[in-house]
């Protein structure tokens, strides 16, 4: 089968590669539709280590094609979503509730509960493995199409989660630092959890002008002004939630500082380096902030709950798919979405 | 002034009475716009007992028309809504965030933190006292019309903590028990906090029209089918959250038996008698379920927010007022919202 | 192997059947102790519905003697202890945090996630099939014994469950109604999480005796007094939690007149027939309760955090164990435990 | 009277100022203990602004002299332990639960919650204007000592709270970062609230041995060893919940190091400069840590409770108490305290 396979900084493409089998509590999904992450750029990039030969993409829908010993209640021939988090249910963490941090480990370098196109083989393939199918096939109801639902398995996913570990409430002001896919679907998160004022944040006209299309109320080009100062000014205060969704100091700060006292900043942003927290923002505890980072869960349920989301016609998260590809044209894609060419906003890859 | 003062069973109207003057820490507002409320029908009906010579009605936006010593930060002149519930902020129940239990007792009669037609003077006047005006006057955005906020004081705030004590999740199936002015409320609330799926159940098909009009995903007539075994089928095996918001022994009992293993009961519902859980949906904890009741908070920052999201145009309430009077006619107002007649859903009184 | 066999009410006893094998994620677990539950009599007695032929008893620790094919980290060998309830861990039902209620059916007849001498064969035997053994199998830490943390598996992970779901905070008034096993395990989580005052209430002099000497600080005997007057005069309104650990009308609603405005009930009895709420405890949400019911949650994680309570030596269940047995003699020991002789309160059975 | 007057860094004592009255809501406390805090020696430093001419002291035990318009339920006379903030329940930040950012501001500087000693006269002082009384003056129970109950006003309360804030659930690990007075009471709050294994660190072998004494599991010297690494070895891979209760950056950093993926850090501690976070613990939600800050709610209702944990003999605070002055010699007790002289953990001030 095809696979794009990373070799090395820079280095990447389409290979063929044996087909996977599914071994006891796996199950071998035939890819029908599946994205590229900004993660991925980063992996081809040589900025996130992975090991040179594994099969990249962690986002997919498709069609069981086997099925692993003591994977029960399935059929090759269902339609599946798979989040981007595959946890095993059954370790410490799983059963904590942190399902993101599954700590399931002998067999599978463990990192989290992320393995797909991380420590297993990925999903920008015809088929890709799913280790503990179990919890993590998501039957696809019927009358949703896979670009409906593919953007659940990540970054709407994580983008809500921003606003669930957030703790949004009916009435609250909500701050969103930057407005990529995933600061967007933190926006629509929000929205749907009953936000009276959601503010997107960015420094692209483009995308501020998109957020306002996708119903964020106030946006903020923060190359014009002092962003925290203005959120405090909208909110009365300081907004009750911020979220950050990017991962670079100016963003976490100003997310710090939008903030009521006794407000919380929800972390979704990947930073590299020390991040440094304003004393003033921070001193004696006198804010009652709280700081919640997030990786999204993962599991069949909450991709069946998301699903149930899309089908109800809360949120439509098409728009944000704006090109397409085949597999075989994976590079152009990778090049497309790498500049950030053409408007682009998520990519959508169907082998 | 002009006050409506209940004498007895079927024994009320309009009378002179003297205008009030504001003690310490209290406020008098002149009512620009109040409303009638299914507990006022219990009292004139003499089902629910108060004193003989009481004002009653528990619902207004108004003027602030004299400030008592020590209450801090307001002018007369402000447009205020003050909620049914006026807690004290201050008693043991307040400071622990149960503000519906208000206990500041001695100089009131306390029965919780509902006092305005009940045990103090009521709204339904040209001027009315609030205790703890600073806890209880919340401006009136400029720009919020009177028949915009006024629904908030009482069934909206209650309607929406049956959502809110429920614990609605984004992608949450809920079942709202009675769709009248409550619990229309709790399925709009249920709505705004994320719910995939809200199911209105009740037997008069002209609020099942009204709840599909007002944004029900699907409404059930209890009269025709068995709701709880369709809620297990349109929900795959359970409601997440049951509102119960009528007080009956079959809604209670079907809120129960609509629930998933693991659920919610929110109750708004006010029960006379006993009240039977069966044993079969309640044995021995193994549906790990949770049966919360709620009076709903009150207090100028639930205020607040709750007109946050009239603002922001998340939801209107105005459909609901579909009668209007001048308070000269409140009789009339009575007789039409007693008799359910005309279709009246809440009726707007302007003094 | 020799195993105890229920053939109908009160038919049962020790039988040789065939020593199980491990299928598929299954471990075969050599049983070193085991107890006997209050659920247990109900099942001789033919009160509880098992199938005829089932081998009973649901609480052990043991020695691991096969692995199936995908358990992995376990040796041949390990101590473990397992808990009365086995959830999968990749169900619906598991992946939302509600592991008592786990779902995961075909193959096995699901009753929430409680197995072992319910619908699979029991633990009052040589050797017991344990399902989802990755989820389920605890490592006994070094240096605690069999009968130091036998009782974890039921009877105090669901009597402090009692005390976790009522929200038990620092400086809460607590009352549990009723002082039997589960009770007392409840008084005493109700303790480990920092209430000030935990008042146990039981109608027998014994057991409230030996409530009072394992720390609970209060104790009435509902034979001599109105329980709910006195628990409110002492807690000066109300207790903050009320557990119920019996499932009787009485206690019920004993435990639901004892509460203050605000708080909770947590339920652990089982209960037969129709229960009923007293209105005056329940109207109109007026009192603001939560009724929570719980079945323990199982899985290793929560055998591996309350091992940790028992070798930090924060509590000391081995005195609840009054008796012991050998396996062949345990028609003596259900004989005893069944008509609460000689001062028994747990009984441990020697395989 | 006489009271501590603060004049400039360094420049403070006793002088003789005028006694105070009681406004609206108001009261006149006569102290009969204080006691020195860590913030007064920042304040006396210059290091904390304050205005000079300020009574300074926030945490008290004293006898009701005057009772001020507005406030019910006392009387003169009636013993009272008054919480180092006084929040005055009746502001937005309060009516959400926001004790300690309470925001009532005219008439007064606020600063969150926090006004003795701060913004008003405080405490160090023959007698003491308490604001918002009705919110914040708790009666003593008969048989409670002025000693048993005064580090509740302050040390207690905070050190509580971090255990409190950080979510202690029964079995946790829970590794606080310094055993300074608060430190200590961090420690005690977790062991309260059932963790299973405290573990204090300190640099100062005194300090170190008294926390032992007090019921700390384990302490370690973080002189001697990489403390994060003695930490995850000896909780098999990450404290769930780590308290910060010293403010540095080293003591903050170590904290986050020591959590497992999912815990929570809570932070007590008084930070200047900035704070950095290290990327590799904090990157991407990867390790879904929750850092919360924490400043005490204070309250008559916070006041009644804790008082309820020493009456109940839970935990007794008077061996912290290490030394007694009478006020007359309160530059001894600042000097003695401020050179933490002599063994000293906390010293009595009796006016």
């Amino acid at each position: 089968m095809r696979a794009t396979v990373f070799r090395g900084s820079q280095r990447f493409g389409l290979e063929e590669v044996e087909k996977p089998r599914a071994g006891v509590g796996e199950a071998i999904v035939r890819v029908t539709l599946t994205t590229i992450c900004g993660t991925d750029l980063h992996i081809i990039r040589g900025e996130y280590p992975v090991k040179p030969g594994l099969t990249i993409g962690h986002e997919l829908v498709g069609v069981i094609d086997e099925l692993g010993p003591g994977v029960e209640g399935y059929q090759p021939g269902d339609r599946v979503l798979v989040g981007a988090i595959t946890p095993c249910g059954q370790c410490h963490a799983c059963l904590s509730g942190h399902l993101s941090q599954c700590g399931h480990g002998s067999g599978y370098e463990a990192m989290g509960g992320w393995r797909l196109g991380n420590t297993l083989p990925g999903a920008q393939a015809e088929y890709v493995r799913i280790p503990f199918a179990q919890a993590n096939l998501a039957p696809v109801p019927a009358g949703l199409s896979d670009e409906q639902v593919l953007l659940l398995a990540d970054i709407a996913s994580t983008g809500f989660s921003g606003a669930e570990s957030g703790g949004v409430r009916i009435g609250d002001a909500v701050v969103v630092l930057a407005q990529g896919p995933i600061g967007l679907c933190a926006s629509l998160g929000a929205r749907l959890m009953g936000a009276a004022l959601v503010i997107g944040v960015d420094g692209d006209e483009s995308r501020l002008a998109f957020a306002r299309k996708m119903g964020v109320d106030v946006v903020l080009d923060h190359r014009n002004q002092d962003v925290a100062a203005e959120v405090r000014r909208l909110t009365g205060g300081g907004a009750d939630v911020a979220i950050e969704a990017l991962g670079t100091q100016p963003t976490f700060e100003t997310a710090l500082r939008s903030l009521r006292p006794g407000g919380t900043l929800s972390s979704l942003g990947v930073y590299s380096g020390k991040l440094q927290l304003p004393y003033d923002a921070f001193a004696a505890g006198l804010g009652d902030h709280r700081i919640v980072t997030t990786l999204c869960p993962g599991g069949k349920e909450r991709m069946r709950r998301l699903m149930a989301i899309i089908q109800a016609g809360r949120v439509d998260l098409t728009p944000l798919l704006t090109h397409r590809f085949a597999l075989k044209d994976i590079r152009d894609a990778y090049e497309l979405f790498g500049q950030r060419a053409d408007g682009v906003i998520k990519v959508a890859i169907r082998p």
